[in-house]
């Protein structure tokens, strides 16, 4: 049987490159797509998520809006280094064809915590944006969400330095309460952070082959995965960060070391949004997060370009 | 046959535990002390290193001075707090019988590089104190150096706070530039930081046994120990930094995860003395250091107190 899945996602280009890789995947079903803010506007966020979809021929999937900042509580100004790595419309300036679905009515984290009580085990939450929308979702049913097979969670920087500042990766810092309180539900966690995404680097090489594809949709997806990894700062070529959680979540073995922890986010200061050692439960046996260090990233890159591939052909 | 070790102290009340467990290991031959600033001055450390060898009835060990600061070039000011974990004497106000022994004439450095070149791999360095003395002795003779069985360090915060700022761990931070010398030889690492030295805490309970050894080493141990861990302000009970350098040392696998990864020690501002992935090398197979993440930490306590035990009965 296949894994229900939802991905809670601020489309953003590796964002969109997660949403085909996870339609692509024979061992997945991606029961919802919710969207947040981040790399852009969650409004964004939720056009990018629908013309992608559409554009992939996959009108079914639904598209749940969340939060619209951190807490949902004020509206976000993307930062402006995000639009040389996105882009000024979240996808490398690609132009899709406009979706006319809108969002569903539901919030996104009322639709995640709902289908938690409905597949329980079948489904997995992964997590790629700030974690708003899983903390309202905790928030809302803690019970339900604490039923689900599995939470993976893009975010962190715990071996490496971060992204948006040297102690803290974007995710954790867009919205430090929040992960905080994620981590305070005591539920099991997996975070794929920087020290592993980093790791897991594609260039024009490794996706030559959809270049070649004479087709819309190979042609859109080429260009938003090529805007990015000229754009991407932190590395040469364009980090994987999203597609790695989907693959981490359905294939954790591709995370070849995961280091269980009790971690806290620190909330102010030059460190705000720096996960370290919580020295409180330093000594406590039981360790709720599983902490990605070490990844297979060869055999990502070869897994991602395939199955992506197979999508867009 | 017995590995030889060396321990390089700033002698501190754990260094002093350190050299004791050393002494008492079946499978090790402590060939020599070397000492260092920090904990306590250079001076105090090879004082309380000859004292302690000496009422152990082992005056045969020989004690190496080594650097008096950063670099050895400037004296160094001892923090003021070091005083509330080691007393103003270094031992936690014990007053141990005076040696009438004197440190050799050859530097730390020298000894060190000059036993790496005859007993090769034969013999484990073990650092407990600020990496000055390894760092000189790598820049005298780094192919001495490289010959030796294996070096370990106790050293580093990676997965929890520093001990002397929120990012960096004493023995670090007390000389980045030794440190980051260090690491650049190339050589490999076996770092052991707080991450799992702050997971082998004593207290009273667990050494009680020596309380009731009525003789004059234990009763000093017992008191310096004591002192310590009512003292050490980072946990309840007193963190077995040093000590379990040896043991891992000697039984690697008391640390049951050893990380390998390519780290760097920040050289100024705030995190001063943080170590974390250097990203130029984060996707460089060849991993340099081997960093402890997890310890069997009631195996060692129980290990310590009994090889402590047997020394001082």
């Amino acid at each position: 049987m296949k894994t229900k899945i939802i991905l809670d996602v601020d489309t953003g280009i590796d964002d969109a490159l997660a949403i085909t890789f996870a339609l692509g995947r024979k061992d997945a079903e991606l029961i919802g797509v919710t969207t947040c803010f981040g790399n852009v506007t969650f409004e964004t966020a939720s056009r990018n998520s629908l013309n992608l979809l559409d554009l992939l021929g996959r009108s079914d999937v639904p598209v749940y809006a969340g939060a619209k900042g951190p807490g949902d509580e004020s509206e976000w100004q993307v930062r402006e280094h995000l639009y040389r790595i996105h882009g000024n419309n979240g996808i490398g300036n690609v132009e899709l064809p406009v979706s006319k679905r809108k969002v569903e009515e539901k919030k996104a984290w009322q639709f995640m915590a709902e289908a938690c009580r409905k597949y329980r085990d079948e489904l997995i939450l992964i997590c790629v944006g700030p974690l708003t929308n899983l903390a309202k979702a905790i928030e809302l049913d803690r019970e339900a969400v604490g039923l689900c097979k599995k939470i993976v969670i893009m975010g962190g920087a715990l071996t490496v330095k971060g992204n948006v500042t040297p102690y803290a990766e974007a995710n954790i810092y867009n919205d430090v309460k929040a992960a905080q309180k994620v981590i305070d539900s005591g539920l099991d966690l997996y975070f794929v952070g920087l020290d592993v995404t980093l790791q897991t680097i594609i260039t024009g090489n490794d996706i030559m082959r959809w270049k070649q594809l004479d087709n819309e949709k190979a042609g859109k997806l080429y260009e938003a995965a090529s805007y990015y990894y000229s754009n991407e700062f932190e590395v040469v070529g364009g980090a994987m960060h999203d597609p790695l959680a989907v693959e981490a979540a359905l294939d954790p073995e591709i995370i070849t070391e995961w280091f269980p922890v009790n971690l806290m986010v620190e909330q102010e200061g030059v460190t705000k949004g720096r996960m370290i050692g919580d020295k409180d439960l330093l000594n406590e046996p039981r360790k709720r997060i599983h902490y990605g260090l070490k990844v297979n990233g060869e055999r990502f890159v070869k897994d991602f370009e395939e199955t992506v591939l197979n999508v867009i052909s």
